[in-house]
């Protein structure tokens, strides 16, 4: 498979970039390819901006249309369209982060922004006017994995600890993001305690780590809901004999 | 009371921004005083670096750690401070942004990465060694409140709707971030179908707010637990006999 690496940590010398190069050692091992987006150093701008669109800076700025002219007009910006060659390349996208304020650091956030425009991660439709997104979008077929560090111990982030499951704390990213575009998201890798690892805690999440590179291929991605396969209704809202009651985000998980 | 408007959108002719001259006038209306960190305006950076701590940039540089040294040698960047000093003389936030990817635009996710250091935002600890955190911090006491714009229609991002229930979504920036530093956060006031938004529709959006700001301090806040009033064990897991068997981000809600 083709794997882009997508790291987002201001330090080089820092765990994350040490679990970086054991995971894409990793991914060498097993056959696989890879690019890597070091959005640090790389200098990446995450700031979505009228210069993505080659639009004067006076100019008034719709960004859903201005996206998708630039993009379908060949005129986004070369750092932009550069992260989208790397993304059209990709058979998986591993995305490693410091968990930072229970979500994405900045620059990584506005990787999203900017390089999924309209017509490529939103605003799709087939030709009978179906929306496709949730499963079904330009970018069905890849996989994503998070893997991340969280200074959190584990019991904390679990189900009903204080801090909220990782699932759910991670469900804009892995359902309004991966799956809306159609990338298949993997179980998230998480590193707990991370800011009080040891060597042999280190090694046991390296270990861990390339355990779980070593199945991006065949592992089973989270079973969310297709949006077009029936489970929804025409307002957009599960059907009443789907997860009956329930309210929590896991409702859209396939039974 | 003082408020502190955080505004997130890159244009300054967008139902964004009209809506917030709306808001301000509100405030203004209800003798509140305000002040306005236009983030696109600002230029500001959200990107965490070694500029950050007043650091060279081949330091190694550990985040929490630098953070909280030039936090309390009072070496943060110029920038930090300015927004710090206006968090400071705020009793309330207002954060304003179209949702962008189930979240906030990098920009304004790079204000709390940046403006919430070590020793001010969290790493903070009672004389007894009690982590103070989740309704007890440094900013306990103010008040916080999402103004938001999505394109989503109502009926979907509600409970049950496909793109998950708005509170839900914004879990990890009231509870995580909001919650977590003290700030007791307010409902949001979202904005829906907001690209498709007529002259009679940004009418009653912008009665909507109005409205909304006119309690903005006597409004009940979303009720979340404390993380040391005897809820959490040990473990920091919610206690058995509270919400018993339910896993949803609910259960973080006083009963």
């Amino acid at each position: 498979m083709n794997v882009l690496w997508i790291f987002a940590h201001p330090e080089g010398r820092s765990l994350n970039a040490a679990l970086r190069d054991e995971g894409l050692r990793a991914l060498e091992e097993s056959g696989h390819s890879y690019r890597v987006s070091d959005l640090y150093a790389m200098k990446w701008n995450p700031v979505v901006g009228h210069d993505d669109f080659d639009r004067e800076p006076g100019e008034r700025l719709l960004v859903a249309s201005a996206s998708q002219e630039a993009y379908e007009t060949g005129r986004l910006s070369a750092d932009i369209r550069a992260e989208q060659e790397k993304l059209a390349w990709a058979d998986a996208i591993v995305l490693q982060f410091p968990m930072w304020w229970y979500g994405m650091p900045a620059i990584l956030k506005g990787w999203f922004d900017r390089v999924l425009v309209k017509g490529l991660g939103y605003g799709i439709a087939a030709e009978d006017g179906t929306v496709l997104r949730y499963g079904d979008g330009k970018l069905t077929g890849k996989r994503g994995m998070v893997v991340t560090t969280i200074g959190a111990r584990e019991s904390s982030i679990g189900p009903r600890g204080v801090h909220g499951g990782l699932d759910d704390l991670l469900f804009p990213l892995h359902h309004g993001t991966f799956w809306y575009t159609g990338i298949a998201p993997l179980p998230p890798y998480a590193v707990l305690s991370a800011d009080r690892l040891d060597d042999a805690g280190f090694a046991a999440a390296a270990d861990g780590l390339r355990d779980r590179l070593r199945t991006l291929e065949t592992a089973e991605p989270i079973p969310f809901r297709y949006q077009n396969r029936g489970d929804y209704d025409e307002n957009l809202v599960l059907r009443g004999d789907l997860a009956t009651g329930r309210t929590d985000l896991a409702v859209h998980l396939r039974g």
